[in-house]
C-alpha cells in the first residue's frame, strides 16, 4: 500500500539511501502545464539542510519528469517524478543493521518482512514525504485554478505557542511561524534544545481556503476521515484534528454548532466539514507531531540477538521534526481535497448533475 | 465510498428511517461460526434507549443473516446482514426538509447531491454505525481464535475525567466508564445537562490487547493512519490520537521514545504502533466527539430559500452521543486489525514468507 | 471480490437457495427516478420460467428498494435492493452436498474454502446475475439520458447461426434470436436436445450505441478490457470478442484497420474501441457460452471420499444457458460504460478539462 | 488506471519515446532474491530486433532496480524498476502529430485528452508491456517456489496453424513457434509478408502448470475474468478464451463437462478453471491479436482538421505483432497467479484457515 487516493493516485517508491525515490502520479487531468522548475520553491521549503534548526543533508532534490507531459503540459497518462539520492554516504551501517533505535519502525519491520533495509531508516524515513511534497505540485496548480489554496504554519513547539497570529509572518522565519517577534526567543529555545542533544515535539495547522460545498463523501470516504489518515501517515504524527478537535469535548452543543446566517455561517468550529462533506467554510486540521527519536543522547537497547547494547544515533537529525512538517501537511491536504474533487465531479457533475430542487442559501 | 476496508470489506447501506439497514461483508474468511444470536450483546450496547442517558429509540436490532453462512458457518461468500427500521415514525419531515440544522449535514448533503433525504438525518445519522458494530462481531471472532481482542471506555464526558481507572468498572455503568465511585455524580451531571437542553462531548479511548508485532504497513496503508481515518468516518469525531497523541507535542525525545529492553517495551507512549506497524504492545487510540447538535433549545437559522428561521430540534437525542459511541470505537479498531492482519498474511504468510534473517529478540 | 466496478460500485450477495439475493450499488448519480416497477421488464426478460426452452424455476423477483432512493428520485447514497428466494424447495441436498458435479464449481469451491454451500450452487448459480440486470437498469437509465443505449441478441446456439439480421426480431422470441423465420427449426432443435438429455453451447453478441469517443482509459483500465473481466464473469462463459475477435487473426492489417474519412469511419472491425478508449462508433462484444453442465443423464463422477459414484442433476436446467444470458451481456455492458462514463468524467470532465488543442474531425 | 493487479500491484507509467520508462510494484513478499540480471532473458525474448521478422528497434532494455531490494533480496517495499529509452530518435512528429493513424489510438486519445503525445504512439505503444514482463519475473520467481510456472507459444499467423505441437520447438525459433519443422515455411510466408508491406494477425496460448486448487474468488474476482481482463489489456488482442473458449458454443454438454475420476480429471476443456476458480489442472488461456495497423502501404485518412490526407506510417514495425507477445502473455498470465495467490493466501491462508470438513479427494 504505497499509494495514496483513489482518483488522483500518488504511488511513492524509494528508501532514503537508496539509488532514488519517485513518484507516479495517475489520473491526472490532461491540460495542465508542468515543468522541472515547478517544484522547487515547495521542496526547497520542505528541504533538510535550509537552516542550522534542520539536520544538514544537503540534496539537491532535483525533479526529472519521466512520463505524462508532453511539450509542457500534462497529457492525462501517469506521470512518474525521480529525484535521485546525491547524498548517499557510504558509511557502514552493520552496527545499526543489528540494533532497534528505540522510537523508530527498526524493530516493527523486521517482525514484519523478516528483513529491513537499514541504510537512513529506509522505506521509513522522511524522505519519502519528500514525493508527497512534489505530487503535491501537481494537485495545487489544478485546485488553483478552481480558487482553492492551501497553506499552513506552525502553532506549537514543545510548549511553546504563538503570542499572535500573522500569516504574513509564516514564511519569512525558518520555523513557519506566525508570529514575527517571537522568532529571536524560538531560535534560542531551539539552539539551548540542540545543546542539550534532546528534541521536542511540534503541532501544525493546515487550512485550504475556497473549498466549495459538497467536497467529500458520506461514511467511509469522508473529506475528514481521509484527512485524518493522509495526516496520520506522515512520520511521526500522532494526532490529527479537525476544527476544534479535542476542544469539542469539554464544548456545550449551543457553543459548537455553527450557526448559519443568509450571510454565511457565524463561526467555524467545524473545520469547515460537516457529515465528511465540505460546507464552504475553511477547512482546519491540526496535526501533532512527537519528538525525533534519533538523539545523539546515548539510550539501553536491544539488539536482534537479544542483547541489551547502547544506542547513539549519530547523523545529522532534526530536533523538532515538525518544524519542516508544514509543508508536508500542506501536501497532503491539497492531495486529498485533489482527490475529492475528482471524486466529487464523477458522482455529481461539474455543474452538478440535477438543479438543486431547492434553490441555494445566498451564503452558498 | 461506502466501503470499509481491503481484504475485510465492508459495504453499509440504508437510511436512519428507512425501510432497512444493513452491511454486505466481503473477503471474510471461511469456517468462522456465525448466528443472529451473536450480535446481540455488542448490539445492545450499542443500542440507543439503555438507559435515562441515551436516546429513547427503541429498535429490537435484530440482525438477519441473508447469505454467506451455511449449516452456522461462514463459507467464504458475502455475508449479508439485514436489520429492518421497525420505530420509523410516519412524521412530517416537511419543515425540517426546508431548514438547515447547525452541526449537521443538511446543509452539506443538499450542496453536494442537490437533494437530501431528510427523515431523521437520512445516510448521516449515526444509525448507521449499527452495521460498524455488526460487522465487527464476524471480526472479532476471528482474532479472538488469534488471541487479539479489543475493548473500550470513556475517559472524559465535557470537563470531567475519571479519578481512577478500573477495566473491571467499565461495562457496569451506563457510561462505559471506568471509575465506579464517579458514576452517581456523572448521573446527576448528566441529569442537569438534559434538563438544560444543552449537550457536551466526550473522549473515548480504545485498545487492542494481544496484536503481534508486523501488522500494518508503510506509508499510506499505515495501521495509525487507518485507524485514525476509521475513527474520523464515526459520526460527531473531531479528533484521533494514537498513544500519547497530543501530549507528544510538549515531551521531550528522551521522555517520548519507548526503551527496549530484553523483556519487551519499557514504555508505550506510541500507543502500540511505530513507523505504521504495530509494535506488539497494546493498541492506544483515543477519540474526542463533539457535542450533540441537535437540541431542544432554538437557534436561529437559515432556510433553503435563505431566510431566518428559528429551529428547534424535537424527537430523541442523546445530550452526549460520546456515551453510546464506545462499542463503535472498539468496532471501528477491530476492523482495522482484521483488515490489517488478512493484508499482512497476504504479503508476508501466516508464519512469515521467510524466516527472519536474524533472530528474534526474546521479547518477540 | 462480490463488487464490480470502480465508480459505479455494484456489490452482490446472496446464494440460489439462501433467504435472498441483494445488492448494493454505491456511488450512483444523484436525481435519477427509480421505482421498483422499473426492474420489472429486465428481470423478466432474464427470468427463468418463461418458456419451456429454459428452467422451470418461477420466482417473482420483486425487487424491494432498501436504501438510496427518496420520494422516488436516487440520493446519491448507496441504493440497496433485495430480492427474497421464495422457491428454496427444502429438498435433502445431503447426496449432492458429497458429490462433485462435473462442469462445475464444487470442488473449486470446496478446495478453496473447505467448506461449501451445495444448496443450488450457492453462490455460484446463475442466480446471482439476477442482480447485475437489476443494477443494469439503473445504469441504462443515467445512459439514456446521454443517448447510450445497449442491445444483444443470439448469434449461435449450438452450429445453428442465423440466416439473416434484423434488430426487431429479437424480442419476438424466447431466444433472442435476429431471425424470426427460423425461430420454429430453433423450437425443434430446443425440443429435440431437451428430449435428449444433453445441453449445448450459444455466442450472444452485445452492442452498444450512441457511445462518445474517448471513455475508457489506456493500459489496464482500457474499456475492452473491463468489458472482457465483465463477460468472463458470468457464469459458463469461455470466450470475448471485441469486433472481429478472433477473426481478426487471420486478417490483413489493409483489412482489418478502419479507414477514417471525413464522414467517419469506413468500417469498424475494431467493435468501436482502440487504444482501450471508445472511438465513438458502434461498441461492440461476442461471448461463448458453454454447454450447461447439469444434465440428467448420469456420468460417473468422484465424492468427497474419493469414491467414484453415478451423478445425476435432477432439477430444472436450460439445456442451453446462452439463451437467457443476453439481458445479462447487456447488463454487464450497461455497468462497464456506466463506469468508464464517471471516470471519464472524473479525468476529464464532462466537456472536456481543456478545448482540444487541435479542432475536432467533423465526423466526432 | 494505469495499475494492474489487487494485492500484488504493477504500477507503469511511460511513453515510447519519451525519457524513460518504469514500473512499482506494490505488495511484494519479502525475501525475494533480485538482481538486474534477472531480467535479461525475458526482457531480450519479448524485445524488438531480435530478428528480421520484428521491427528493428534496438533497445538496451537495462533495467535500473531503484527500490525495494536490499543486499539482493526484496524487503517487501515498493520496487521501483526503470528502463531508459536509449533509442528515441529525434525526428519531426509534427506530420503525425496531426493525422489520426487508422487503427490507432491517436483519435481516441485525442477525444479523450484533448492532446496527446504522438512520439512512437506515447502511451499506447506496445513499448509499455516491456515492464509487464519485467514485473512478471518477480512473480515468476515467487510462484516457481510454489511449484508455478508458465509457458506460451504461437497457434496461429494469419491462417497458418501448427501441424505438430511440441513445447520443446517454441524456444528454438522466433515464432514460438511449437512444430519445428514448419518453421522454414514460416519464414518464407513472413518474408512476402513483409515485402508486401502487409501484416497479420496472430493467436497465442498461455499455459500454467502446477496451480493448485482454490486460486480464483467467485463472482467479479475470477481467474478467468481476471485472465481476460489482463490479457485484453495488451496492445492489439482482440479476443480471450479460456480453455475450449469459443469452440465450447457448438460442443454438447456430455462432451464439454470435464470428467472426475479418482486419479483426477479426464479431460480439461474448462481450461483449468470452474466457476471462477482454479481446479488443479493446467490453465489455458488463448489470445487473439488483430495484424499490425502501422503499414508502409499508404491509407486515406483524416487530419485534426478534418481534411483527407494520405497516411504512410514510416518506421520500423513487425508485420505480426502477435510473435513476440507470447512473452507479454505468459507475463500477465503470470501476474495474475501471483495476485489471485496472495488473495487466496489472505482470506483462506496459506494452509487452509479451516481443515476441510470432509476429506479430499485422491486426486487433490
Amino acid at each position: 500500500m504505497n499509494t495514496f487516493g483513489h482518483l488522483f493516485r500518488v504511488t511513492t517508491f524509494g528508501e532514503s539511501h537508496g539509488p532514488a525515490i519517485g513518484c507516479v502520479i495517475d489520473g491526472c487531468p490532461p491540460g495542465i502545464a508542468l515543468a522541472p522548475e515547478d517544484f522547487v520553491h515547495d521542496l526547497a521549503r520542505r528541504a533538510t539542510g535550509k537552516t542550522r534548526h534542520t539536520s544538514a543533508r544537503r540534496e539537491a532534490d532535483q525533479v526529472e519528469i519521466l512520463s505524462g507531459v508532453y511539450e509542457g503540459v500534462t497529457t492525462g497518462t501517469p506521470i512518474a517524478l525521480l529525484v535521485r539520492n546525491t547524498d548517499q554516504r557510504s558509511k557502514d551501517y552493520n552496527a545499526i543493521a543489528r540494533q532497534f533505535r528505540p522510537g523508530h519502525a527498526d524493530y516493527a519491520y523486521w517482525q514484519k518482512y523478516g528483513i529491513r533495509d537499514p541504510r537512513g531508516g529506509g522505506r521509513s524515513s522522511a524522505r519519502e514525504t519528500t514525493m508527497r511534497v512534489a505530487a503535491a505540485v501537481v494537485a495545487k496548480k489544478w485546485l488553483a485554478r478552481r480558487g482553492v489554496t492551501v497553506r499552513g504554519c506552525l502553532v506549537q513547539i514543545g510548549d511553546v505557542v504563538p503570542r499572535s497570529h500573522d500569516w504574513n509572518a509564516v514564511e519569512g522565519n525558518p520555523f513557519f511561524w506566525p508570529c514575527a517577534e517571537q522568532v529571536p526567543e524560538l531560535e534560542a529555545y531551539m539552539d539551548a534544545l540542540r545543546k542539550s542533544g534532546d528534541s521536542v515535539g511540534a503541532k501544525v495547522v493546515a487550512v485550504a481556503d475556497g473549498v466549495p460545498p459538497g467536497w467529500g463523501e458520506p461514511v467511509y470516504g469522508k473529506l475528514d476521515g481521509e484527512l485524518a489518515a493522509a495526516m496520520m501517515s506522515i512520520n511521526a504524527v500522532k494526532g490529527v484534528e479537525i476544527g476544534d478537535g479535542f476542544a469539542s469535548v469539554a464544548q456545550k452543543g449551543t457553543e459548537h454548532r455553527d450557526v448559519m446566517t443568509p450571510d454565511g455561517f457565524a463561526s467555524n468550529h467545524a473545520g469547515g466539514v460537516l457529515g465528511g462533506i465540505s460546507t464552504g467554510q475553511q477547512v482546519v486540521v491540526s496535526v501533532a507531531f512527537k519528538p525525533t527519536s534519533s538523539l545523539r543522547l546515548p539510550v539501553e537497547g536491544v539488539d536482534v540477538d537479544g542483547h541489551v547494547v547502547d544506542i547513539i544515533t549519530t547523523g545529522r537529525h532534526d530536533p523538532c521534526v515538525g518544524i519542516r512538517a508544514t509543508p508536508i501537511c500542506e501536501a497532503m491536504l491539497a492531495l486529498v481535497l485533489m482527490d475529492q474533487a475528482l471524486r466529487h465531479r464523477a458522482q455529481c457533475g461539474d455543474v452538478g448533475e440535477v438543479a438543486p430542487r431547492i434553490p441555494a442559501a445566498r451564503d452558498g
